[in-house]
């Protein structure tokens, strides 16, 4: 056979393009498309998704992959090679009557949950719940035993290569011991600032021009990227081709910034990415957490500091006019209140990362067999207690139904949201080190040098790296968490 | 083999899934895309137009039309396999290097012709022109022998199912004949009437909120459609998601307003086609000369009459305030003036078929091997001389490289706008007989009877009835352009 591996680049090369024609449908329907179009929409996708299946698994290509191990490979190649067959291997260890059971099962879930949530009622959600989780377990088990993995690994897998029970429990365990005495610090410390809320209304183009001015800061490239409206944020398209929405509150416009800055983040390690990679496998990044790290860095410790307020309250003045509250100090403290809640998606980032061990830590017992699905929420609210100090009980609707993960079938997704925030702590805690002056240049909205060591340590590795081997190579560490902690400490506890 | 009609079926609903994603993937493209995104644009259409290519030529497929031609099939069904087999000779017809050939020659092409007609130069261009003429006509011969019709045939009924070089030449026969001394009598009449042209500016948002007025009265259904901005306007889309685009002029807004009525006459057909058959061939319409019909009969027959313009004069007014100029005889004056000119897309409709028979005699004189190429400039100044007394010698950016299409590739594109505008006349016709009043409530910005009696006519027929069929059963007479002289006497030589 006449170069198998190349063979297989041209096949990844359009599986490639159809992704994309997937991705920008995905993004036309959640901001463009008109609501009649949705059948119509969702049929189109399954026929690209089934197309695009076909054209991964076949003998054909099994062979070529057989072979291609045995050619001698370069360094990006040897690497793109890994992650065909991993491609390879997740499409073809579950049947087509399995994944077609599974995608109708989750949207008749997810649809029971946007109802029932509403109403707070688990009891007629279980059932629906139960059918949905045990179609997950089943592709949990075979994708366990054709990576030779634990069924919950095989999903962890998924979202966060490279992570595993073992070293997530390890991982987590430092953050349970650490994070609830600093939430008990930090309340003590809050209580004697008093940040005063600014006052709405905040229009919506002239939030959108707000967001706007902090995405060119940030050296987001809109001759291969825009920003839109849709329900949630998100950030999809391809790499020349960046798709960001948000969304506007015209009574609050922090949230809707700070989600602009963490799209961002996104959008910049896509564009990042090099380009004679991004139609293989190995220059895209499959990884969730690795993909929050560059989202977070930017939201959390890059644009949640003080010095990018600094910058932006002429961009905030210009556009929202001023007012008493518009100081940079105190935005700063507005945005950096710490309370623990029982809504993840509106923690702060000291409690978050305890929404996660909770989630994590269920759903470990759940593919462990060591707990049964209906039981969900007496451990949830168990969990909330000893977390975080709050009762769900009796309040599905903020407790266990929260989240539209579990419903759509993304279970071993939560974890990747706090790895991604450690790596993203741990990545620019060493940027930091070799960049004393960037706070200083933050404050005049130059993110230069920030954006050239992303591109050189991170973007420029794509996948060619898993998580740890770049940690390992940029920081000289595997994943710690120590410098999540230390970030908090330094932020919440040492300075203002 | 069982039901292989119902196998068929199966493969061209998922065909127009694909093609589906390709318009919206276009559509995109031209209103959205970010401009870097232009060649993994154009990969990522390549790749999904070869998908489709081999989704639907196969011996496989060929067995099952084969197989289906011996079922006993019900007349939409029968109509639908038809159409089923002409899309699988059009693909098979053509070998796949040489579609990759007309693919790459069309775009180096098309690229030649934007920078050289500014430039106003033939003679660089020819060259170009040539190689792809060459290819196109051995297309041409191609699909002809498939379908056992002439070369210009095989062209002609890619955009106008039905129609051939003989039924043409009858039916513009009569055009050529009667419209240059209705020209001169019209020229003459309108002498007398000074139109006064309105002032702008026009902002554009009012502009567009005058559009979705005019829309709005059309009936179109925004729940499966929307109204966007591009560079030149069109429609594109799926029946349940139709997308129409117009461009603006801050200067003039009538040429904006009529695009946004043509488009949505096509929006309206896509719309009413019957939906358990959109996604087959004889649910889609393939006919240009068909589809034109529907945008002509609403902008020409319907939207550029004296009603419709006192119907919107008061949206005119709420929307671009008051000038002199706004009276709704005043602006229906300024849009029926009538003046011989070089440019096509400019023209009027009473002048407008002559340039459509100039192009249909030099592309028949073309594919007969009666002219070349590179003698082009000096038939198409001879033909403007003798249809419409102006010279284009010296002045080929206003001549012969004043379109688009023949650079595309599009020979046998033209005379669909014609037959298109022949058709609109000939069913409009047929409406007003019987719907007397219908003139009365256009004046109040109704369309309901015409929207019923369109949708029981045309759109719900499809693709089931011949262009022909159709009008004789609609009509009682196939196409006959005396329909549309009558229009052009009665509307410019009777009333005011």
């Amino acid at each position: 056979m006449k170069d198998p591996y190349q063979k297989l680049k041209t096949i990844f090369s359009q599986l490639s393009h159809v992704n994309y024609a997937e991705r920008i449908m995905h993004w036309d329907e959640a901001v463009m498309m008109p609501e009649g179009a949705g059948k119509a929409r969702a049929e189109a996708l399954a026929t690209l998704n089934c197309m695009a299946q076909k054209m991964l698994v076949s003998t054909k290509n099994k062979k070529l992959m057989d072979a291609a191990k045995q050619q001698e490979l370069a360094f990006w190649d040897a690497a793109n090679l890994k992650w065909m067959e991993k491609k390879y291997i997740y499409a073809a260890c579950i049947p087509a009557k399995l994944t077609e059971k599974v995608t109708q099962e989750t949207m008749l879930c997810q649809q029971a949950w946007r109802k029932l949530r509403a109403q707070n009622n688990w009891r007629e959600f279980l059932p629906s719940f139960k059918r949905m989780f045990r179609l997950i377990r089943e592709v949990a088990k075979r994708r366990g035993e054709a990576l030779q993995l634990h069924p919950y690994d095989a999903l962890l897998d998924e979202y966060a290569p490279g992570f595993n029970q073992k070293n997530i429990d390890g991982i987590f365990a430092g953050l349970k011991q650490t994070i609830p005495q600093l939430i008990e610090q930090i309340i003590k410390k809050q209580a004697s600032v008093h940040a005063e809320i600014p006052v709405g209304p905040f229009p919506i183009e002239q939030q959108k021009q707000l967001g706007l001015a902090a995405m060119q800061a940030m050296q987001f490239d809109f001759k291969h990227g825009r920003l839109d409206t849709s329900h949630h944020p998100f950030c999809d398209g391809a790499p020349m081709d960046v798709r960001i929405t948000t969304r506007y509150n015209e009574h609050e416009f922090l949230s809707s910034l700070m989600g602009v800055c963490h799209e961002t983040g996104h959008g910049l390690y896509e564009q990042g990415l090099p380009r004679e990679w991004v139609d293989q496998p190995v220059g895209r990044i499959d990884s969730m957490a690795m993909h929050e790290s560059q989202s977070l860095m930017m939201e959390r410790q890059v644009c949640g500091s003080l010095p990018f307020y600094q910058y932006l309250l002429s961009h905030i003045k210009e556009q929202l006019g001023h007012q008493t509250a518009f100081t940079a100090e105190n935005l700063y403290q507005v945005a950096s209140h710490v309370q623990p809640g029982l809504i993840r998606v509106d923690a702060d980032e000291v409690t978050y990362p305890l929404h996660i061990v909770l989630r994590y830590e269920i759903e470990k017992k759940l593919l462990n067999d060591e707990i049964e699905v209906k039981d969900l929420p007496g451990f949830w609210d168990e969990g909330m207690k000893s977390y975080l100090s709050l009762s769900t009980r009796g309040n599905d609707k903020d407790g266990v139904m929260q989240d539209v993960h579990w419903p759509l079938g993304a279970f071993g997704y939560f974890p990747a949201y706090t790895l991604g925030r450690l790596i993203a702590a741990q990545l620019f805690a060493s940027f930091i080190k070799s960049h004393s002056n960037f706070y200083a240049e933050l404050k005049l909205g130059n993110f230069t040098s920030l954006h050239n060591w992303l591109s050189a340590n991170v973007y420029s590795h794509a996948a060619s790296l898993s998580t740890n081997d770049l940690l390992l190579k940029v920081t000289g560490k595997t994943l710690d968490s120590n410098y999540f902690i230390k970030h908090v400490q330094e932020k919440y506890l040492h300075t203002i």
